[in-house]
C-alpha cells in the first residue's frame, strides 16, 4: 500500500467536528464514591482529566483510609467523614487477603479451606463497608450538605457497595468504573451481560478462552460456585437497601440501575466476550507517554548499553519480602547483563548484584516507555500490566494475590509474558524466565501487538470514558443503552416460563394423542375379538 | 450547569491526536461483491468516503444489475461479469416478494402459506446467486485479473453469499455491512452474537423488548422457526462451499471468519441488546447535514408558511400505486394544512389537493433537514427513517415489505412514529396518523431525542465504518475481537456435553449412595432379624 498525508482540508473538518462535539464544556458537580488502593489510582485520572474540562468534584473519603490522600489544597475537594474503626482494621483485612493468596493458594486439598476463609475476610470487608455506608447516609448533616449541592452525576466502583445507594438518595444518574468482580458475578447478574462459559472464561479462573474439556468442566463450576459466594456473602445488602429505600430491593437491582459501565481492561487484554451497549471497555485510560527521567535515573539507564534495563516492581501492596526469598531474586537479577531499577522499600538483599539499584518509587510509566527498557518484573496489576502493554515492553510476572494470577494468564496466553510461581521461584527459574522475554524475539513482538492494539484505537480510552460521563450528564442519564433485561425476573430472563408452557402444550398434545391412539387400538382389539368370537 | 469555553490548548491537543490516528492515509485496494437496492445505496458511502481518503475500489456488478449504476468514468472501477440469466429474473423475484407482503401478510390463517412462499421465493434468489458466484467463480480470466490485482481487503454484503468464498479464494481478509438477517440468524449463527429471546426480539418478529408472555412465547417460537428456515433454504451453500475451497465447511463456517461486522443500525433504533466486539453498530453513516433546496422547490416549501411541509415517499422499489389507493392517500394529504412534496411515478390521481406537488425524485435528506418540515410519511426502509431520525423529524409509516413493518415497530415502541396499515387504510386513518405526529409535541420531542442520540457519540458513525475497514487493512485483520466460540461444535458452545458429564457424576454418586444405604439398611434388617429370631 503506498502512503499519502491527509488534505489539510481533512484535519479542518475534523477540528471543526471536535469542536462541534467537545465544543463548549458544560462544567457539571460530580460526587465520588471511591474504593482504596489500584482503584483510586485508576479513577483520579479520569477525575483529573474532567477537572481540566472544567468539572468539579467531592470525593468522599473516610478518615481511615489506607490510601486515598486528601490533599486540602487541589481543587477537587475532599469529604472527610468518620467512621466508627480506626486503620487497624482495614489493614488486618487487608494482609489476611495478601497473607491468604501467598501462603494458601487453592490446591485441590486446600479448595475448601480457602474458600472458608476467603468467605471470612469478605464478610469482614462487607461489615466494614456497611460502617462506611451508614457514616455517610446516616450523618444528617453531611447528607444536608450533598443534597444541597447539586451533583449531575455520581461515579463509583462497583465492588464497594452504597455509591449506588447514595445516587439514588441524592436522585442523581450513577455511573461505573469496575476492573471486574468474581466470575463477573455483578456484571452478569447486575449488569446483565451475557458470559457463556464454554469460551468465556470466569474472572479468578485462571482460564483461556481456549479451553479443554476439562478446563470447561471447571469454568462451568466456577462459574456457579461464585455465583453461591455471591449469594451468600453480598446478599445481606439486600436488607440494608430495602431499608435504606423503604421499599423491597435488592443490591443488584439496585446496581443494575448503573447508566453506564467503564470496564478497566480493552480487547489487548481480554478475550472477546460479549456486552452490552451500555458497557464501555476503557483499558489502558491511565497510560501516556513516557517523560524524560530525573536525571541520575537516565544516567543509570544509560549506563546498561545495549543490553538495555529491567523494571521490578511488586506494586504498592508488598512493602518488603522475607530475607530468602529477596536473596533469591538479588542473586537471579545479579547474574543477568542488564540494568535493574527495583522498587522495593524491604532490607536491602545481601546478594544484591551491582547492577541493581533499589528505589523507594520509581517513575513506571516513564521507565517502561525509555527505548533502552527491556522487560517488566511486575506482580501483574492491571494498571502496571496496561502501561507494559502501552509501550510494548514483555513481562515476566510474579503475581501474588487478588486477580494476579488471572490477569498473568491473559499476558501468557497472549504470547507477551512468563509466569513465576512466587512460593516454589528459585534462583534459575527467574534467570531463566528474564532470559526467555528478552531473548526469545516473539516476546517482543507479541508486547508490540498488543500496543499497536492499545493505541489504534477510533478514541483513546480516556476520551471515551470522559465522553460517557460527560453525556450521561448532558443527557442526564443514558436509558437508550440500558437492556429490557432488567425488567425481568430471573425465570423469565433465561425463559424458563416460555419453556414450561412449550413443554405442557407439548405434552398435552402428545398425552391426547397418545389417549386417542390407545383408545382407537382398543376398539380395534374389540372388533376384532368379536368378529373372532 | 455553566458553560466554559475549551482551551485552543485543548484543540491543539485533540488535532495532533486525530492527526497522530488518521496521520498518513495508506492507500488501500479493496474489492466489493455488493448487494442490490438500498444495500447498495448504503455501501457506496463508505465506498465514496474510502475513495476520498485515497483507497481505490473494484466493484462486481453482473451485467443484469437493476440498481447499481455501473459508471465508466468514476474513481472506482465497476468490473461487470455476464451471468446466464437476464433482467427478468431478479425482477421477478423482487416483484414476487413485494406482491407476497403486500397481498398475503401473515395472518394465523396464512400463516404457513406464507412461509411456504417466501420459502419458494428465497430458494429462487439463492438459485440466482449461486449462478452470481459461479459466474465470478468459474470465470478464470477474471480470477486471475483479481488474484493479480493484489486487493487487502473485500467488502461484502452478509445478505449475498459469495463475498467471504471469494475473500477466501483470493486470500484476503474481509469485512462485513449488514442491516439484519431474519431474526439475527446470520448473526448468531455465524457471527456468534448471543440473543436472549426473553428481551431481544427477533428481527423480522414486529415485537419490541418490553414482551408480555404471549409475545415471549412468539419470539422464542419465531428463533427457532427462522432457525429450521435458515437451515432449509441456507443449508444447501454448505455443498458448494466445501466444493469450491475442496475441504469440508460451511456457509456459516466461512461468514464466521468475517473480521467486522457493520451492523446499519445504532441504539436510537436498536432495542438494547448483548453483541460481540467486532459488531460496530453504525447506523446513520449515510446522513449529513441537509443541503439547500433547489430553487422551485424551496420556493414551494417556503409557500407553506406556519404550517409547514410533509415529505412522503414509499421508496425507490414502489413505483405506483392502485388508482384506489392513490386516490385515497391523496384525498388524505388534500385535507391537511400543511405542503406536501410527494415522490411519486405513478398516475396522477384524480383527488390530488393542490397543496401536494408529485415529483419523479426528491432531495429526500435535504427535504428532512429542512427547517419547514413538519412529519414524513415513510414506508419505513431504514435508510429513509435514519435520515428522519438525525434531522428529528416524526414519522407515519406505511411498511409495505420485508423488514419495513419491523423497522416501524421500533419507532413506534420509540414515540416517534404512528404506523398505518397500507390494505386496510382509509383516508381519515392517514388524516388522523398525520394530525397526530404533527399536533401532538411529543412525537417531535422523541424524535428530537433520538436525533439527539445519532449526533452524541464518540465518533460519528461513518467514521467508525471507515477506522475499522481502514484497521483491518493496516493489521491484516483484527483477530484480537474474534470471540473463540467459532472453534466449538454447537454442544460445545452450549455447555451440553459439560452439562452431561456434570448430570452422569451426580447420577452416579447419587446410584452409589443410593445403593449403599440400601446396603446398609439390608445389613440392619438382618441383625434385627436375627436379634429378633
Amino acid at each position: 500500500m503506498a502512503m499519502k498525508t491527509t488534505s489539510s482540508k481533512k484535519y479542518l473538518q475534523l477540528l471543526i467536528f471536535q469542536v462541534a462535539l467537545l465544543g463548549p464544556v458544560f462544567c457539571g458537580k460530580i460526587l465520588v464514591w471511591p474504593t482504596e488502593g489500584s482503584h483510586w489510582l485508576n479513577m483520579n485520572v479520569m477525575v483529573q482529566e474532567l477537572i481540566r474540562r472544567g468539572h468539579s468534584f467531592t470525593i468522599l473519603v473516610s478518615n481511615t483510609t489506607l490510601f486515598i490522600e486528601p490533599k486540602p489544597k487541589t481543587t477537587e475537594k475532599f469529604e472527610i467523614y468518620n467512621v466508627p474503626f480506626d486503620k487497624d482494621l482495614p489493614e488486618t483485612l487487608l494482609n489476611g487477603i495478601v497473607d491468604l493468596w501467598l501462603n494458601n493458594r487453592p490446591t485441590i486439598l486446600t479448595f475448601w479451606q480457602f474458600y472458608k476463609e476467603l468467605g471470612r475476610l469478605s464478610v469482614g470487608w462487607q461489615k466494614m463497608n456497611k460502617m462506611m455506608c451508614d457514616a455517610v447516609l446516616t450523618n444528617q448533616e453531611l447528607m444536608a450538605h450533598l443534597q444541597g449541592s447539586g451533583f449531575d452525576l455520581l461515579l463509583s466502583d462497583a465492588v464497594t457497595p452504597c455509591g449506588e445507594l447514595l445516587a439514588l438518595k441524592l436522585d442523581i444518574p450513577f455511573v461505573y468504573s469496575l476492573r471486574f468482580s468474581p466470575a463477573f458475578t455483578l456484571e452478569r447478574h447486575c449488569g446483565k451481560i451475557p458470559a457463556p462459559p464454554s469460551y468465556t472464561p470466569a474472572a479468578l479462573s485462571e482460564l483461556t478462552d481456549r479451553m479443554s474439556f476439562g478446563e470447561r468442566v471447571k469454568n462451568f463450576v466456577s462459574y456457579h460456585l461464585q455465583d453461591y459466594v455471591f449469594r451468600s456473602y453480598w446478599g445481606h445488602w439486600d436488607n440494608y437497601y430495602s431499608k435504606v429505600l423503604g421499599r423491597p430491593t435488592t443490591l443488584c437491582e439496585t446496581m443494575g440501575k448503573a447508566e453506564i459501565w467503564l470496564i478497566r481492561t480493552y480487547w489487548d487484554f481480554e478475550f472477546p466476550r460479549p456486552f452490552l451497549p451500555n458497557f464501555e471497555f476503557v483499558g489502558g485510560l491511565h497510560c501516556q507517554p513516557a517523560k524524560p527521567l530525573p536525571k541520575e535515573m537516565e544516567e543509570f539507564v544509560q549506563s546498561s548499553g545495549e543490553h538495555g534495563v529491567i523494571i521490578f516492581t511488586l506494586g504498592s501492596m508488598v512493602h518488603s519480602l522475607s530475607d530468602e526469598k529477596s536473596n533469591v531474586i538479588a542473586k537471579a537479577l545479579s547474574q543477568l547483563p542488564q540494568k535493574v531499577l527495583w522498587r522495593y522499600k524491604g532490607k536491602k538483599p545481601e546478594t544484591l548484584g551491582s547492577n541493581t539499584r533499589i528505589f523507594d518509587w520509581i517513575p513506571q510509566n516513564d521507565l517502561l516507555g525509555h527505548p533502552l527498557t527491556k522487560a517488566f518484573i511486575t506482580h501483574g496489576g492491571t494498571n502496571g500490566l496496561y502501561e507494559a502493554i502501552y509501550h510494548g515492553i514483555p513481562m515476566v510476572g510474579i503475581p501474588m494475590f487478588a486477580d494476579q494470577h488471572d490477569n498473568l494468564v491473559h499476558m501468557v496466553a497472549k504470547g507477551a509474558a512468563v509466569q513465576v510461581d512466587f512460593n516454589t521461584m528459585k534462583t534459575q527459574d527467574l534467570v531463566d524466565a528474564l532470559n526467555t522475554v528478552i531473548y526469545n524475539s516473539t516476546y517482543k513482538e507479541n508486547a508490540l501487538k498488543l500496543s499497536k492494539i492499545q493505541h489504534d484505537q477510533p478514541v483513546k480510552p480516556l476520551d471515551r470514558a470522559v465522553f460517557w460521563i460527560e453525556f450521561v450528564m448532558r443527557h442526564k442519564g443514558a436509558k437508550h443503552l440500558r437492556p429490557a433485561a432488567h425488567h425481568l425476573t430471573w425465570y423469565q430472563y433465561h425463559s424458563l416460563d416460555v419453556l414450561a408452557f412449550l413443554f405442557t402444550c407439548t405434552a398435552t398434545i402428545v398425552f391426547i394423542l397418545f389417549k386417542c391412539c390407545l383408545c382407537c387400538c382398543r376398539r380395534c382389539g374389540r372388533i376384532a375379538k368379536r368378529k373372532k368370537e
